[in-house]
């Protein structure tokens, strides 16, 4: 999603009681910082529908959204209506994820309409690419899953072949989400646009029992 | 497919060259038999557009078409303008596939359009099955490969599902195969029915080299 820098932007990152400051302070103590059972990471908020739609309609489990675009980052923390502890959001790259999170820790992976990266020479910048899949694979918990849904085929394709390769077993798909009822499932203005033209891919993945 | 009964049928397919009587007799010699290193295996050729226009592109390599309907192999058959001795049909079930191949005699495999059996009691029938997989991990050789094409959305995500728990790795994929050019790939009429309508979806598996 590429937009104009918003000037306002860093201040009210920077004055966000949503935002973790220091994120790698928390590292190996998420469940119990955030006092919940079970941790969601959406990785690319966006402007945060997902991440703020989901944490209330869950509100047993706690969402953290990470979001690297300031401008965009500041829009989905506009968003919050009233902090809620369980409700985090962190501010950076995710190329630094194991920074702030200790092996195991993360229960729910979300990947939302990622930036596709479409060149081959960029490549290595799509959230399914095989670098950040290593990351996953470390981080995510034993019985954790990764949820992914992207409007763009080729980034999808990539995915499944990439999740696969990084020892990654699919266990759910569809190759039209939306042409099915999900209510469990919240819709971000962002996906609702894309609806439009075309199918919504989704996928979810669980670690395979032994890494190959 | 569904069709009226041909009466000529039966008596056009007992007289055809193309046809093999007693596959089982070849069962271990259909590489000598064919005199072709390759030996191309198309489950359910439909009217045979696919299985006769392959064979026509690629004559280095054998074609062995097998349809179980009775008017449908017939109509596929009356398209053989002349007998080729690496072209050859079976008229029969899929169900017997181990009784006329041996274990690893078959390079690659071709599931073009099979029926969906969109009922889960009928979930059986489907010819990516665990049941049919179990088979064509045993026939296909260790180098071989299974190509599927479908129009079907919900085949389409089954059999990445089965194939994958299977133990077969998926190595090519295309969610609109026929949006790119593949020159390389024969359209049958069916086909070229059902691309007016939605994405062509098309993958190639590979066994993993311990299967899980």
């Amino acid at each position: 999603m590429r937009m104009r820098k918003l000037k306002w932007a860093k201040a009210f990152i920077d004055s966000s009681e949503s935002v973790v400051k220091l994120p790698e302070t928390h590292k190996g103590n998420w469940h119990e910082t955030l006092n919940r059972k079970t941790i969601h990471v959406e990785i690319g908020t966006g402007k945060g529908d997902y991440w703020l739609g989901m944490a209330n309609l869950y509100p047993d489990v706690a969402w953290i959204g990470i979001e690297k675009n300031e401008s965009i980052a500041a829009l989905a923390l506009r968003k919050v209506v009233f902090p809620q502890a369980h409700v985090r959001f962190i501010y950076g790259d995710a190329a630094l994820l194991e920074e702030w999170f200790a092996p195991q820790e993360i229960d729910v992976l979300h990947l939302n309409f990622s930036d596709p990266w479409p060149k081959r020479r960029t490549a290595k910048r799509r959230l399914s690419n095989e670098r950040f899949i290593e990351k996953y694979y470390q981080l995510l918990h034993d019985d954790g899953e990764i949820q992914m849904k992207s409007d763009n085929r080729s980034l999808f394709e990539y995915s499944l072949l990439e999740f696969q390769n990084g020892g990654f077993k699919l266990i759910e798909l569809s190759l039209d989400y939306r042409s099915e009822t999900h209510d469990e499932d919240v819709i971000s203005e962002y996906e609702r646009k894309f609806m439009e033209h075309g199918p919504i891919y989704r996928a979810v993945w669980k670690k395979h029992q032994v890494k190959e």
